[in-house]
Protein backbone atom coordinates (compact mmCIF):
# COMPACT_ATOMS: atom_id res chain seq x y z
CA UNK A 1 0.00 0.00 0.00
CA UNK A 2 3.03 2.33 -0.26
CA UNK A 3 1.10 4.31 -3.21
CA UNK A 4 -2.01 4.80 -1.09
CA UNK A 5 -1.77 8.77 -0.78
CA UNK A 6 0.06 9.23 -4.07
CA UNK A 7 -1.96 10.23 -7.27
CA UNK A 8 -3.10 7.10 -8.95
CA UNK A 9 -1.99 6.34 -12.39
CA UNK A 10 -3.40 5.63 -15.90
CA UNK A 11 -2.49 4.53 -18.87
CA UNK A 12 -4.44 6.59 -21.78
CA UNK A 13 -4.85 5.43 -25.47
CA UNK A 14 -4.86 8.47 -27.14
CA UNK A 15 -5.48 8.17 -31.36
CA UNK A 16 -5.84 11.40 -32.61
CA UNK A 17 -9.41 11.41 -32.78
CA UNK A 18 -11.80 13.07 -30.96
CA UNK A 19 -12.83 10.74 -28.77
CA UNK A 20 -10.12 9.60 -26.97
CA UNK A 21 -9.31 13.18 -27.07
CA UNK A 22 -12.05 13.83 -24.57
CA UNK A 23 -11.51 10.39 -23.11
CA UNK A 24 -7.66 11.66 -21.84
CA UNK A 25 -10.12 15.22 -20.12
CA UNK A 26 -12.00 12.43 -18.47
CA UNK A 27 -9.38 10.95 -16.85
CA UNK A 28 -7.71 14.00 -16.22
CA UNK A 29 -10.55 15.21 -14.58
CA UNK A 30 -10.83 12.38 -12.33
CA UNK A 31 -7.43 13.14 -11.25
CA UNK A 32 -5.07 10.51 -12.85
CA UNK A 33 -1.83 11.42 -13.68
CA UNK A 34 -2.12 10.41 -17.36
CA UNK A 35 0.39 8.16 -18.99
CA UNK A 36 -0.28 8.53 -22.92
CA UNK A 37 0.14 5.82 -25.55
CA UNK A 38 -0.35 5.98 -29.29
CA UNK A 39 -0.11 3.10 -31.68
CA UNK A 40 1.63 4.11 -35.43
CA UNK A 41 0.56 1.13 -36.54
CA UNK A 42 0.77 1.60 -40.08
CA UNK A 43 -2.22 3.85 -40.21
CA UNK A 44 -2.80 5.71 -43.73
CA UNK A 45 -1.42 8.88 -42.61
CA UNK A 46 0.87 9.64 -40.01
CA UNK A 47 -1.56 13.22 -39.31
CA UNK A 48 -3.27 11.47 -36.39
CA UNK A 49 -0.15 11.04 -34.58
CA UNK A 50 0.85 14.53 -34.97
CA UNK A 51 -2.95 15.24 -33.59
CA UNK A 52 -1.96 12.80 -30.81
CA UNK A 53 0.89 14.49 -29.62
CA UNK A 54 -0.18 18.16 -29.75
CA UNK A 55 -3.34 16.66 -27.61
CA UNK A 56 -0.99 14.84 -25.46
CA UNK A 57 0.64 17.89 -25.03
CA UNK A 58 -2.64 19.75 -24.02
CA UNK A 59 -3.35 17.43 -21.40
CA UNK A 60 -0.15 18.08 -19.52
CA UNK A 61 0.42 13.86 -19.43
CA UNK A 62 3.34 12.65 -17.78
CA UNK A 63 4.54 10.79 -20.49
CA UNK A 64 3.93 9.88 -24.41
CA UNK A 65 5.10 7.02 -26.01
CA UNK A 66 4.42 5.84 -29.52
CA UNK A 67 4.26 2.25 -30.43
CA UNK A 68 5.30 1.35 -33.51
CA UNK A 69 3.62 -1.99 -34.52
CA UNK A 70 2.93 -2.62 -38.50
CA UNK A 71 -0.70 -4.40 -37.81
CA UNK A 72 -0.36 -4.30 -42.20
CA UNK A 73 1.80 -6.88 -41.81
CA UNK A 74 -1.77 -8.74 -41.77
CA UNK A 75 -3.88 -6.67 -44.22
CA UNK A 76 -7.31 -7.49 -43.73
CA UNK A 77 -8.35 -3.99 -43.63
CA UNK A 78 -9.41 -0.55 -45.36
CA UNK A 79 -7.70 1.71 -42.79
CA UNK A 80 -4.25 -0.26 -42.63
CA UNK A 81 -4.02 -1.71 -46.64
CA UNK A 82 -5.36 -0.07 -49.83
CA UNK A 83 -8.70 -0.90 -49.83
CA UNK A 84 -10.88 1.89 -50.33
CA UNK A 85 -12.71 3.44 -47.81
CA UNK A 86 -16.84 4.42 -48.68
CA UNK A 87 -17.33 7.74 -48.95
CA UNK A 88 -21.05 10.32 -49.62
CA UNK A 89 -22.87 7.26 -47.19
CA UNK A 90 -25.80 8.85 -45.32
CA UNK A 91 -25.47 8.98 -41.88
CA UNK A 92 -28.38 5.90 -41.67
CA UNK A 93 -26.47 4.04 -43.89
CA UNK A 94 -23.20 4.26 -41.76
CA UNK A 95 -25.28 4.40 -38.46
CA UNK A 96 -27.24 1.00 -39.08
CA UNK A 97 -25.33 -1.22 -41.58
CA UNK A 98 -25.61 -4.68 -39.92
CA UNK A 99 -22.05 -5.34 -41.43
CA UNK A 100 -19.28 -4.95 -40.01
CA UNK A 101 -17.03 -2.45 -41.73
CA UNK A 102 -14.29 -2.61 -43.89
CA UNK A 103 -12.57 -0.57 -41.25
CA UNK A 104 -12.82 -3.09 -38.98
CA UNK A 105 -9.01 -4.23 -37.96
CA UNK A 106 -9.00 -7.64 -36.22
CA UNK A 107 -8.29 -7.91 -32.59
CA UNK A 108 -7.60 -4.63 -33.22
CA UNK A 109 -8.55 -3.60 -29.07
CA UNK A 110 -7.37 -6.92 -27.90
CA UNK A 111 -4.16 -6.00 -29.28
CA UNK A 112 -3.88 -2.56 -27.98
CA UNK A 113 -5.13 -3.46 -24.54
CA UNK A 114 -2.18 -6.15 -24.55
CA UNK A 115 0.03 -3.41 -24.86
CA UNK A 116 -1.25 -0.71 -22.82
CA UNK A 117 -1.05 -3.63 -20.19
CA UNK A 118 2.27 -4.18 -20.32
CA UNK A 119 3.21 -0.81 -20.61
CA UNK A 120 0.57 -0.60 -17.14
CA UNK A 121 2.72 -3.32 -15.15
CA UNK A 122 6.25 -0.75 -16.17
CA UNK A 123 4.51 2.37 -14.76
CA UNK A 124 2.58 0.47 -12.30
CA UNK A 125 -0.95 2.09 -13.46
CA UNK A 126 -4.04 1.89 -11.45
CA UNK A 127 -5.99 1.97 -15.01
CA UNK A 128 -6.40 1.83 -18.71
CA UNK A 129 -8.40 4.21 -20.34
CA UNK A 130 -9.99 3.16 -24.19
CA UNK A 131 -11.97 5.45 -25.63
CA UNK A 132 -14.09 3.08 -27.83
CA UNK A 133 -17.69 3.41 -28.76
CA UNK A 134 -19.99 0.56 -29.26
CA UNK A 135 -22.28 3.20 -31.17
CA UNK A 136 -20.45 4.18 -33.99
CA UNK A 137 -18.50 1.06 -34.24
CA UNK A 138 -21.87 -1.33 -33.89
CA UNK A 139 -20.40 -4.22 -35.49
CA UNK A 140 -17.21 -4.33 -34.31
CA UNK A 141 -16.82 -7.17 -31.64
CA UNK A 142 -14.23 -5.74 -29.46
CA UNK A 143 -16.09 -2.65 -29.19
CA UNK A 144 -19.07 -4.39 -26.84
CA UNK A 145 -19.07 -3.73 -22.73
CA UNK A 146 -19.06 -7.23 -22.65
CA UNK A 147 -15.66 -7.91 -24.13
CA UNK A 148 -14.54 -5.32 -22.05
CA UNK A 149 -15.49 -7.19 -18.84
CA UNK A 150 -14.10 -10.29 -20.27
CA UNK A 151 -10.39 -7.98 -21.11
CA UNK A 152 -10.77 -6.90 -17.39
CA UNK A 153 -11.02 -10.84 -16.49
CA UNK A 154 -8.31 -11.26 -18.41
CA UNK A 155 -5.99 -8.28 -16.82
CA UNK A 156 -6.58 -9.91 -13.78
CA UNK A 157 -4.95 -12.91 -14.10
CA UNK A 158 -2.31 -11.59 -16.83
CA UNK A 159 0.39 -9.76 -14.97
CA UNK A 160 2.84 -10.05 -11.88
CA UNK A 161 0.91 -6.75 -10.51
CA UNK A 162 -2.46 -7.63 -10.72
CA UNK A 163 -1.95 -11.38 -9.56
CA UNK A 164 -0.24 -9.58 -6.47
CA UNK A 165 -3.50 -8.02 -5.72
CA UNK A 166 -3.39 -4.55 -7.15
CA UNK A 167 -5.91 -3.55 -9.71
CA UNK A 168 -5.25 -2.15 -13.47
CA UNK A 169 -9.10 -1.28 -14.25
CA UNK A 170 -9.91 -1.45 -18.22
CA UNK A 171 -12.02 2.11 -18.21
CA UNK A 172 -14.07 2.77 -21.46
CA UNK A 173 -16.19 5.27 -20.46
CA UNK A 174 -17.06 6.58 -23.55
CA UNK A 175 -18.74 3.27 -24.71
CA UNK A 176 -22.34 4.90 -25.43
CA UNK A 177 -21.16 8.59 -25.77
CA UNK A 178 -22.83 9.75 -29.49
CA UNK A 179 -20.70 12.22 -31.31
CA UNK A 180 -22.93 14.69 -30.50
CA UNK A 181 -22.50 14.11 -26.71
CA UNK A 182 -18.85 13.78 -27.47
CA UNK A 183 -18.71 16.88 -28.34
CA UNK A 184 -20.42 18.74 -25.68
CA UNK A 185 -18.67 16.99 -22.75
CA UNK A 186 -15.70 18.31 -24.73
CA UNK A 187 -16.63 21.57 -25.16
CA UNK A 188 -17.19 21.06 -20.89
CA UNK A 189 -14.11 19.69 -20.15
CA UNK A 190 -12.02 21.96 -22.95
CA UNK A 191 -11.07 19.48 -25.06
CA UNK A 192 -8.81 21.17 -27.79
CA UNK A 193 -10.87 19.58 -30.90
CA UNK A 194 -8.77 21.71 -33.54
CA UNK A 195 -6.33 19.23 -32.54
CA UNK A 196 -8.26 16.19 -33.27
CA UNK A 197 -8.25 14.49 -37.20
CA UNK A 198 -10.86 12.05 -37.86
CA UNK A 199 -10.95 12.03 -41.41
CA UNK A 200 -9.99 8.39 -43.23
CA UNK A 201 -7.79 10.34 -45.68
CA UNK A 202 -4.66 11.99 -44.50
CA UNK A 203 -4.87 15.44 -46.54
CA UNK A 204 -4.31 19.02 -45.22
CA UNK A 205 -8.06 19.70 -45.10
CA UNK A 206 -10.62 16.61 -43.93
CA UNK A 207 -12.24 15.49 -46.59
CA UNK A 208 -16.06 15.22 -44.97
CA UNK A 209 -17.51 12.96 -47.55
CA UNK A 210 -16.11 9.45 -45.61
CA UNK A 211 -18.41 7.82 -42.82
CA UNK A 212 -15.95 9.57 -40.57
CA UNK A 213 -16.38 12.78 -41.38
CA UNK A 214 -20.31 12.44 -42.02
CA UNK A 215 -20.62 11.14 -38.09
CA UNK A 216 -18.03 14.00 -36.87
CA UNK A 217 -20.11 16.73 -38.61
CA UNK A 218 -23.53 15.72 -37.81
CA UNK A 219 -22.34 15.24 -34.59
CA UNK A 220 -20.71 19.17 -34.02
CA UNK A 221 -23.95 20.27 -35.91
CA UNK A 222 -26.12 18.56 -33.28
CA UNK A 223 -24.31 19.41 -30.44
CA UNK A 224 -24.68 23.19 -31.96
CA UNK A 225 -21.36 23.88 -31.94
CA UNK A 226 -18.84 24.47 -35.58
CA UNK A 227 -16.03 22.00 -35.94
CA UNK A 228 -12.44 24.15 -35.78
CA UNK A 229 -11.04 22.14 -38.37
CA UNK A 230 -11.18 22.55 -41.80
CA UNK A 231 -12.66 20.49 -44.55
CA UNK A 232 -12.35 20.49 -48.23
CA UNK A 233 -16.67 20.83 -49.39
CA UNK A 234 -19.10 20.90 -46.85
CA UNK B 1 -19.63 -25.04 -42.72
CA UNK B 2 -17.73 -24.77 -46.48
CA UNK B 3 -14.54 -26.39 -44.67
CA UNK B 4 -16.00 -28.87 -43.08
CA UNK B 5 -13.73 -31.17 -45.24
CA UNK B 6 -10.50 -29.30 -45.35
CA UNK B 7 -7.59 -29.31 -43.65
CA UNK B 8 -7.81 -27.36 -40.10
CA UNK B 9 -5.32 -24.91 -40.04
CA UNK B 10 -3.00 -23.38 -36.96
CA UNK B 11 -1.06 -20.61 -35.96
CA UNK B 12 1.95 -22.41 -34.21
CA UNK B 13 4.01 -19.58 -32.05
CA UNK B 14 7.29 -20.79 -33.20
CA UNK B 15 10.14 -19.30 -31.53
CA UNK B 16 13.21 -20.77 -32.05
CA UNK B 17 13.70 -22.71 -28.79
CA UNK B 18 13.03 -26.63 -28.24
CA UNK B 19 9.19 -26.52 -26.87
CA UNK B 20 8.04 -24.35 -29.47
CA UNK B 21 9.83 -26.18 -31.72
CA UNK B 22 7.96 -29.54 -30.15
CA UNK B 23 4.82 -27.47 -30.34
CA UNK B 24 4.81 -27.41 -34.22
CA UNK B 25 5.83 -31.08 -34.07
CA UNK B 26 2.60 -31.85 -32.36
CA UNK B 27 0.63 -29.75 -34.12
CA UNK B 28 1.41 -31.51 -37.79
CA UNK B 29 0.88 -34.92 -36.05
CA UNK B 30 -2.50 -33.95 -35.04
CA UNK B 31 -3.00 -32.79 -38.72
CA UNK B 32 -2.96 -29.29 -38.68
CA UNK B 33 -1.92 -27.00 -41.90
CA UNK B 34 0.67 -24.79 -40.16
CA UNK B 35 1.28 -20.83 -40.15
CA UNK B 36 4.15 -19.71 -38.20
CA UNK B 37 4.15 -16.79 -36.34
CA UNK B 38 7.42 -15.24 -35.08
CA UNK B 39 7.91 -12.20 -32.90
CA UNK B 40 10.72 -10.23 -33.50
CA UNK B 41 10.61 -7.97 -29.70
CA UNK B 42 13.89 -7.20 -29.56
CA UNK B 43 15.69 -10.25 -28.05
CA UNK B 44 19.09 -9.77 -27.22
CA UNK B 45 19.91 -11.90 -30.39
CA UNK B 46 18.76 -12.81 -33.65
CA UNK B 47 20.35 -16.17 -33.51
CA UNK B 48 16.54 -17.57 -32.13
CA UNK B 49 15.14 -15.61 -35.68
CA UNK B 50 17.21 -17.97 -37.66
CA UNK B 51 16.46 -21.20 -35.69
CA UNK B 52 12.86 -20.12 -36.39
CA UNK B 53 13.27 -19.91 -39.69
CA UNK B 54 14.98 -23.12 -39.96
CA UNK B 55 12.50 -25.14 -37.87
CA UNK B 56 9.41 -24.15 -39.84
CA UNK B 57 11.30 -24.98 -42.88
CA UNK B 58 11.25 -28.18 -41.33
CA UNK B 59 8.12 -28.65 -40.30
CA UNK B 60 7.17 -27.77 -43.88
CA UNK B 61 5.11 -24.89 -42.84
CA UNK B 62 2.39 -22.78 -45.28
CA UNK B 63 3.78 -19.34 -44.21
CA UNK B 64 5.97 -18.13 -41.54
CA UNK B 65 5.89 -14.75 -40.81
CA UNK B 66 8.33 -12.55 -38.37
CA UNK B 67 6.44 -9.55 -36.78
CA UNK B 68 8.58 -7.34 -35.59
CA UNK B 69 7.41 -5.25 -32.53
CA UNK B 70 9.80 -3.95 -30.42
CA UNK B 71 8.65 -4.39 -26.51
CA UNK B 72 12.17 -2.90 -25.72
CA UNK B 73 10.36 0.26 -25.66
CA UNK B 74 8.88 -0.41 -22.52
CA UNK B 75 11.67 -2.27 -20.78
CA UNK B 76 11.27 -3.46 -17.84
CA UNK B 77 12.91 -7.51 -18.62
CA UNK B 78 16.56 -8.96 -18.55
CA UNK B 79 15.36 -10.54 -21.74
CA UNK B 80 14.64 -7.29 -23.84
CA UNK B 81 16.61 -4.73 -22.04
CA UNK B 82 20.60 -4.50 -20.83
CA UNK B 83 20.17 -6.24 -17.16
CA UNK B 84 22.97 -8.86 -17.18
CA UNK B 85 21.23 -12.29 -16.91
CA UNK B 86 22.28 -15.24 -13.98
CA UNK B 87 24.49 -17.57 -14.57
CA UNK B 88 25.38 -20.63 -12.60
CA UNK B 89 22.35 -20.89 -10.97
CA UNK B 90 21.70 -24.64 -9.27
CA UNK B 91 19.26 -26.43 -11.09
CA UNK B 92 17.02 -26.26 -8.03
CA UNK B 93 17.57 -22.68 -7.13
CA UNK B 94 16.17 -22.14 -10.74
CA UNK B 95 12.98 -24.55 -10.49
CA UNK B 96 11.89 -23.61 -7.04
CA UNK B 97 12.71 -19.95 -6.60
CA UNK B 98 9.65 -18.54 -5.62
CA UNK B 99 10.15 -15.02 -7.52
CA UNK B 100 9.18 -14.33 -10.47
CA UNK B 101 12.34 -14.33 -12.49
CA UNK B 102 13.71 -11.08 -14.24
CA UNK B 103 13.51 -12.29 -17.75
CA UNK B 104 9.78 -11.91 -17.53
CA UNK B 105 8.01 -9.78 -20.24
CA UNK B 106 5.29 -7.84 -18.92
CA UNK B 107 2.33 -9.05 -20.50
CA UNK B 108 4.41 -11.07 -22.92
CA UNK B 109 1.84 -13.83 -23.52
CA UNK B 110 -1.31 -11.66 -24.03
CA UNK B 111 0.74 -9.08 -26.60
CA UNK B 112 1.53 -12.53 -28.62
CA UNK B 113 -1.96 -14.15 -28.41
CA UNK B 114 -3.55 -11.23 -29.43
CA UNK B 115 -1.38 -10.63 -32.64
CA UNK B 116 -1.70 -14.27 -33.04
CA UNK B 117 -5.44 -13.51 -33.04
CA UNK B 118 -5.03 -11.15 -35.26
CA UNK B 119 -3.70 -13.48 -38.15
CA UNK B 120 -5.85 -16.12 -37.21
CA UNK B 121 -8.65 -13.96 -38.13
CA UNK B 122 -7.36 -13.17 -41.47
CA UNK B 123 -5.98 -16.66 -42.41
CA UNK B 124 -9.37 -18.43 -40.87
CA UNK B 125 -7.33 -20.65 -38.46
CA UNK B 126 -9.13 -23.00 -36.18
CA UNK B 127 -6.44 -23.11 -33.50
CA UNK B 128 -3.40 -21.06 -31.81
CA UNK B 129 -0.75 -22.97 -30.70
CA UNK B 130 1.14 -21.83 -27.77
CA UNK B 131 4.19 -23.60 -26.35
CA UNK B 132 4.27 -22.00 -22.73
CA UNK B 133 5.16 -24.35 -20.32
CA UNK B 134 4.46 -23.77 -16.69
CA UNK B 135 7.67 -25.84 -14.95
CA UNK B 136 10.15 -24.37 -16.06
CA UNK B 137 8.85 -21.01 -15.70
CA UNK B 138 6.68 -21.29 -12.37
CA UNK B 139 6.23 -17.51 -11.08
CA UNK B 140 5.27 -16.45 -14.94
CA UNK B 141 1.28 -15.41 -14.16
CA UNK B 142 0.55 -15.72 -18.12
CA UNK B 143 2.16 -19.22 -18.13
CA UNK B 144 -0.53 -21.15 -16.00
CA UNK B 145 -4.36 -22.70 -17.54
CA UNK B 146 -6.13 -20.46 -15.60
CA UNK B 147 -4.67 -17.68 -18.11
CA UNK B 148 -5.03 -19.45 -21.40
CA UNK B 149 -8.44 -20.41 -20.47
CA UNK B 150 -9.88 -16.88 -19.78
CA UNK B 151 -7.64 -16.24 -22.76
CA UNK B 152 -9.73 -18.51 -24.85
CA UNK B 153 -12.91 -16.69 -23.11
CA UNK B 154 -11.85 -13.57 -24.19
CA UNK B 155 -11.32 -14.75 -27.60
CA UNK B 156 -14.56 -16.26 -27.99
CA UNK B 157 -15.63 -12.47 -28.17
CA UNK B 158 -13.19 -10.75 -29.85
CA UNK B 159 -13.10 -11.37 -33.66
CA UNK B 160 -15.85 -11.38 -36.34
CA UNK B 161 -14.72 -15.18 -37.17
CA UNK B 162 -15.25 -16.36 -33.29
CA UNK B 163 -18.60 -14.00 -33.25
CA UNK B 164 -19.77 -15.50 -35.93
CA UNK B 165 -19.93 -19.32 -34.44
CA UNK B 166 -16.81 -20.11 -35.62
CA UNK B 167 -14.00 -21.69 -33.02
CA UNK B 168 -10.43 -20.12 -32.26
CA UNK B 169 -8.79 -22.76 -30.12
CA UNK B 170 -6.05 -21.80 -27.80
CA UNK B 171 -3.91 -24.49 -27.61
CA UNK B 172 -0.95 -25.17 -25.23
CA UNK B 173 -0.37 -28.71 -25.11
CA UNK B 174 3.23 -28.66 -23.40
CA UNK B 175 2.40 -26.80 -20.22
CA UNK B 176 2.93 -29.39 -18.32
CA UNK B 177 6.04 -31.39 -20.12
CA UNK B 178 9.18 -31.13 -18.28
CA UNK B 179 12.64 -30.75 -20.29
CA UNK B 180 13.02 -34.43 -20.34
CA UNK B 181 9.63 -35.14 -21.65
CA UNK B 182 10.01 -32.18 -24.21
CA UNK B 183 13.01 -33.91 -25.63
CA UNK B 184 11.56 -37.62 -25.23
CA UNK B 185 8.62 -36.60 -27.43
CA UNK B 186 10.93 -34.38 -29.48
CA UNK B 187 13.01 -36.94 -30.49
CA UNK B 188 9.36 -39.49 -31.06
CA UNK B 189 8.19 -36.91 -33.50
CA UNK B 190 11.49 -35.84 -35.38
CA UNK B 191 11.79 -32.44 -33.74
CA UNK B 192 15.54 -31.11 -35.45
CA UNK B 193 16.74 -30.10 -31.81
CA UNK B 194 20.42 -29.02 -34.08
CA UNK B 195 17.81 -25.97 -35.02
CA UNK B 196 16.96 -24.99 -31.62
CA UNK B 197 18.28 -22.31 -29.37
CA UNK B 198 17.85 -22.14 -25.82
CA UNK B 199 20.80 -19.72 -24.05
CA UNK B 200 19.94 -16.25 -23.42
CA UNK B 201 23.36 -15.36 -24.85
CA UNK B 202 23.86 -14.71 -28.70
CA UNK B 203 27.20 -16.50 -28.95
CA UNK B 204 28.48 -19.24 -31.62
CA UNK B 205 28.52 -21.96 -29.04
CA UNK B 206 25.58 -22.23 -26.28
CA UNK B 207 27.40 -20.44 -22.99
CA UNK B 208 26.17 -24.10 -20.96
CA UNK B 209 25.44 -21.78 -18.12
CA UNK B 210 22.43 -19.28 -17.83
CA UNK B 211 19.29 -21.05 -16.29
CA UNK B 212 18.34 -21.56 -20.29
CA UNK B 213 21.01 -23.87 -20.57
CA UNK B 214 21.11 -25.24 -17.62
CA UNK B 215 17.27 -26.65 -17.87
CA UNK B 216 18.51 -27.92 -21.58
CA UNK B 217 21.32 -29.50 -20.85
CA UNK B 218 19.33 -31.11 -17.63
CA UNK B 219 16.62 -32.34 -19.72
CA UNK B 220 19.04 -34.03 -22.32
CA UNK B 221 20.71 -36.04 -19.42
CA UNK B 222 17.68 -37.32 -17.74
CA UNK B 223 15.70 -38.01 -21.10
CA UNK B 224 19.17 -40.35 -21.94
CA UNK B 225 20.07 -38.20 -25.16
CA UNK B 226 23.06 -35.99 -26.12
CA UNK B 227 22.03 -32.63 -26.92
CA UNK B 228 23.22 -32.17 -30.96
CA UNK B 229 24.20 -28.14 -30.51
CA UNK B 230 27.98 -27.08 -29.05
CA UNK B 231 28.39 -25.41 -25.80
CA UNK B 232 31.29 -23.15 -24.54
CA UNK B 233 31.99 -25.56 -21.53
CA UNK B 234 29.62 -28.24 -19.63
Amino acid sequence: MGRKNKVKRAICLISGGMDSALLGFIAKKIGYQIYALTFDYGQRHKKEIRCAKKISRALGVKEHRILKIDLRQFGGSALTSKIKVPTNRSLKKIKYSKEIPITYVPARNTIFLSLALAYAEIIKADAIFIGANCLDYSGYPDCRSQYFKEFQRLANLATKRTISGKKIEIKYPILYFDKKKIVKEGIKLGVPFEYTWSCYEGNKRACGKCDSCVLRLNGFERAGYKDPIEYESQ
